[in-house]
């Protein structure tokens, strides 16, 4: 606890966490949007229900990030307001047109954020690990999601190979928007690469990071039956 | 807890709970969607946030009645299904243009519905009754929205007119679909104007009720700075 209030005191180490706080919970809050816009989609009313929870779900998420916030004495919105741009842009550029393209959208980007910020919480203190890593375990959430795409796959081949092309696209601009944020936010890249003061993964550490969120992103395609 | 019991063997008692569960949940879970859908014209993030929390509520709410259906072994999809229509197409014609238009139709349509639910409650079982109230303490969800319409009025009084108009809008069409299901399904209505074996209000209890229900409006209509 002492050492994490030490850590505090470095206004690098405090602007990178409340980047990451304010990334995560946007994001949060757009994916509890989209997700609950997309249960319109639903073709059953328990479909409708299930997406619904895990909308409440990012909900949740989003509320336990905002408090942490104000706990470090950070103000939410402005924590959130420079990826605001980057993430909508991604929903706009991503709007399933199907209930499945909804389903494969949660569960490609859920994963590749959560690998992401998992990676991240290496280099936090760890109260904000604590928390980060909380609201990532989505085990739950995902065997859902994972028993309707593969059920809808296997009674219609085609839809296999239209929902991978969708998923490439997904990861595409998810890519483009993150190389985009990180370009903006000095703080935040320098959590991840490391300067003298703060211990970081460097280049090659950044690029071994992305294969390895790359393999993962593979495994949860073939996961659902889908080709990478 | 035995009367409740006793209560539930009555099968035109159970339909009729069964029903007004339903509809309930149904309720909750097409506003939650709806209402997530609207935080999309948030017109900041603060607001956005405020309003997926209330929408995060209402799905809380749909949960808790989904359980208590199962737990007196009825289907919640099945419960549900006979609402769907005429909520659906209630939302369909009122899709809110505005910020300020989902504000004010969250307000006035959660006021109503709440009256009419918590008149029902003098007809069934404690459990049932706990329940049902407990889903309707809105008066947090409330004073948000209240403060933010005011305040547009206050600067806008334009404003204050077209949105009485909505409001007026709001009204006809949720009567004319609770006419509707009022009309579909029998066991509902008996819960309300009572037959030989169940206590209801009776037809003159029914007229009753609606002129309070419209005087809370008015009443709610007169808090938010508009004339019903």
């Amino acid at each position: 606890m002492e050492q994490q209030e030490d850590r505090f005191t470095d206004p690098a180490y405090r602007a990178a966490v409340i980047d990451l706080l304010g990334t995560l919970a946007y994001g949060e809050l757009s994916a509890f949007i989209r997700l609950s816009t997309d249960a319109d989609l639903a073709p059953t009313l328990a479909a409708k229900a299930a997406v619904a929870g895990l909308a409440a779900t990012e909900y949740a998420h989003f509320d336990r990030l905002r408090a942490r916030l104000v706990e470090i004495g950070a103000d939410p919105e402005q924590a959130m307001a420079p990826f605001v741009e980057a993430l909508d842009a991604f929903h706009e550029r991503t709007k399933p047109s199907s209930w499945l393209e909804g389903l494969v959208k949660f569960y490609v980007g859920d994963g590749i954020a959560s690998d992401f910020y998992r990676e991240i919480t290496a280099y936090v203190d760890p109260g904000t690990r604590d928390l980060v890593l909380g609201t990532l375990e989505a085990d739950k959430r995902a065997s859902y999601v994972l028993h309707e795409v593969r059920q809808a796959i296997s009674e219609d081949p085609i839809k296999g190979s239209r929902l991978a092309l969708w998923a490439r696209r997904l990861v595409g601009e998810a890519l483009s928007q993150g190389q985009r944020v990180a370009a903006d936010r000095d703080s935040f890249s320098t959590l991840l690469s490391g300067t003298g003061e703060l211990p970081g993964m460097g280049l090659a550490g950044i690029v071994s990071m992305f294969s390895r969120i790359t393999e993962q992103h593979t495994k949860r395609m073939a996961e659902m039956g889908l080709s990478a």
